[in-house]
């Protein structure tokens, strides 16, 4: 096999797991060996890499021997008992659950964002949420230049950041609710089908989702900023792969919306997409199956002189989880020898 | 016929006109006569009211003559040519379309709000924007108990607001998504099935749509305060016909969830519904069809000591159209002897 390194995909027949293998390939991730695992109903399966037939094998802590780069693509209790399984026998993990994030030990990292705290990783890397990904990337360049105060976000959220449950339900429901068939909610708590869900994640006691406290304490982590204010409402859409965010700031210095427009569009990982007279704004059905975050509808925020408001689209599959991790995958081997990373 | 009074409704085979109908035979409004009226494509078809079958008539400046209240379901331009021909016979119009709704001599009404309004008007009362009307129910009450200095709003707004051909196109392009094929979008700038799009009505030069300052200038004008700063983005989304809105409010005073939460459960046409945890929330699927503003997720912002940020739902149709309209004309005949509006 080619030069490269050896690595593992864990939840590989899962929604974010195929898209951690899209993104490997297309990219040309350096992959000496790859192996796939999942649970064990999925021992024996095939699955494609590009041309390829990879054998699903079971994730046990024994299918880490040897493996560089463990890539997780798990819920937090599996990536709680089989992330450190890995890092034991010497690899570098790099998780998308939820598990690892806050741990102040454990670096949490966009790769546009915070490239520098891969440097101290100590065997676990962790991948943010996908709403916060898609916030910090646009969010970043602007806190450089006009220190963000406040930020008030509401989101839009895709089905598919419930993986491919989340998808086959809305197909269903949908297919269901044209033939005027009765709907039973399997993945999200009601009809998502031409519906709104307000709940993301279960609720803490102050009222708010756990999914509304990681856009706030991931994003304070990534910035390195705990004084970031920052208020979210989460909501599931019926939309397939792509999230949207409506984000309204407040900023230390004025920063006009055609200053915001010339940042971000030098800014690494973001595509600016305004021009609402002429049609031009990011969505959904545009922004899947791509890597930037797009952003536009930016203007002066009417009701606070220093604050700006905006609207962002991503992949909530690729850049929001899969990208994300092939990308921190790569400032860990980028630099570096093979082998030693 | 029974006592009443002689209605017109304007505009009555479209989405809001059909509405209108449904809403005034429930509420059981005294008409004594009605005609339906529509453009001359129309002319002669049967449409419902409850059990009776009305024939449409074309709506030209005759129609109006011996109509004491008609009900416009019209657009701008149709509303703007017919409105002052109907009060110059003697009706009371009240109209459902933004021609007349900032004027500073005619009446902005939502009935729970400012129902004093009424009292003034010189032959025609306007029928706010939907989302503005869905705004103002829960926000009013807020407003008098602790000042809003100021709100960030981000819609989610159903097809309906489009009409009939709105419904339709969601509709149809989902049957096209789902049987793979091509979408050629009509009512809407692109696909609105399993998409969002960020824009309703036109954009002014300042990057707002106009949907977006109507809540602005609308609330405002309802509520008597051209000091309330808003923030608005309004956003379509693949919903059949309840609105919803992530709401960010910022008071002199201090308001508690709690005290929120009370004020809200006694608002006239508010409906708490308030236990994530229990999964009590508001959601478009079960606000459809009913007459009340639906509030929950209400929760202090962590972003703002004297914020509060809350989720509500309400049907478009029905509180955001054709029921408040319905509440007006009610406003006008209460306490007031027949045949004297």
């Amino acid at each position: 096999m080619a030069a490269g390194y050896r690595v593992a995909v864990v939840g590989a027949t899962g929604a974010v797991g195929q898209e951690f293998l899209t993104v490997l390939k297309e990219r040309g991730f350096p992959i000496a060996e790859l192996k796939v695992l999942a649970d064990e109903s999925w021992d024996g399966k095939q699955i494609a890499f590009g041309d390829e037939q990879l054998t699903v094998q079971t994730a046990v802590p024994e299918s880490f021997r040897g493996v560089e780069i463990a890539l997780f693509a798990t819920n937090g209790p599996v990536s709680e008992a089989l992330v450190p399984e890995a890092v034991k026998r010497g690899a570098v993990a790099i998780d998308n659950s939820s598990a690892f994030r806050l741990d102040p030990e454990i670096p949490l990292v966009v790769p546009e964002v915070n490239p520098q705290d891969v440097g101290w990783h100590k065997g676990i890397i962790a991948n943010p949420n996908c709403s916060t990904i898609l916030f910090v990337v646009p969010i970043k360049p602007l806190h450089d230049a006009a220190r963000i105060k406040r930020a008030v976000v509401s989101t839009y959220q895709a089905v598919s950041g419930a993986g491919a449950a989340g998808l086959d339900e809305l197909l269903t429901q949908t297919r269901q609710v044209l033939a005027g068939e009765s709907i039973q909610p399997g993945v999200f708590p009601y009809q998502i089908a031409f519906n709104l869900i307000p709940h993301i994640d279960v609720f803490d006691e102050n009222g708010y989702s756990r999914e509304e406290m990681k856009m706030v304490l991931e994003t304070r982590k990534i910035l390195h900023d705990q004084n970031l204010k920052i208020s979210a409402t989460t909501v599931r859409v019926p939309v397939f792969r792509s999230h949207s965010e409506s984000v309204n700031i407040e900023t230390e210095r004025k920063l006009t919306p055609g200053a915001a427009r010339a940042i971000l569009a030098g800014a690494p990982g973001v595509v600016v997409e305004d021009d609402p007279r002429g049609l031009k704004y990011p969505m959904p059905l545009f922004s899947s199956n791509h890597d930037e975050v797009f952003v536009g509808r930016i203007r002066d925020d009417l009701s606070c002189e220093q604050g700006l408001n905006f609207w962002l689209c991503g992949d909530q599959l690729r850049k929001g989880a899969a990208t994300n991790a092939v990308q921190i995958a790569e400032l860990l081997v980028n630099d570096r020898p093979a082998r030693r990373i």
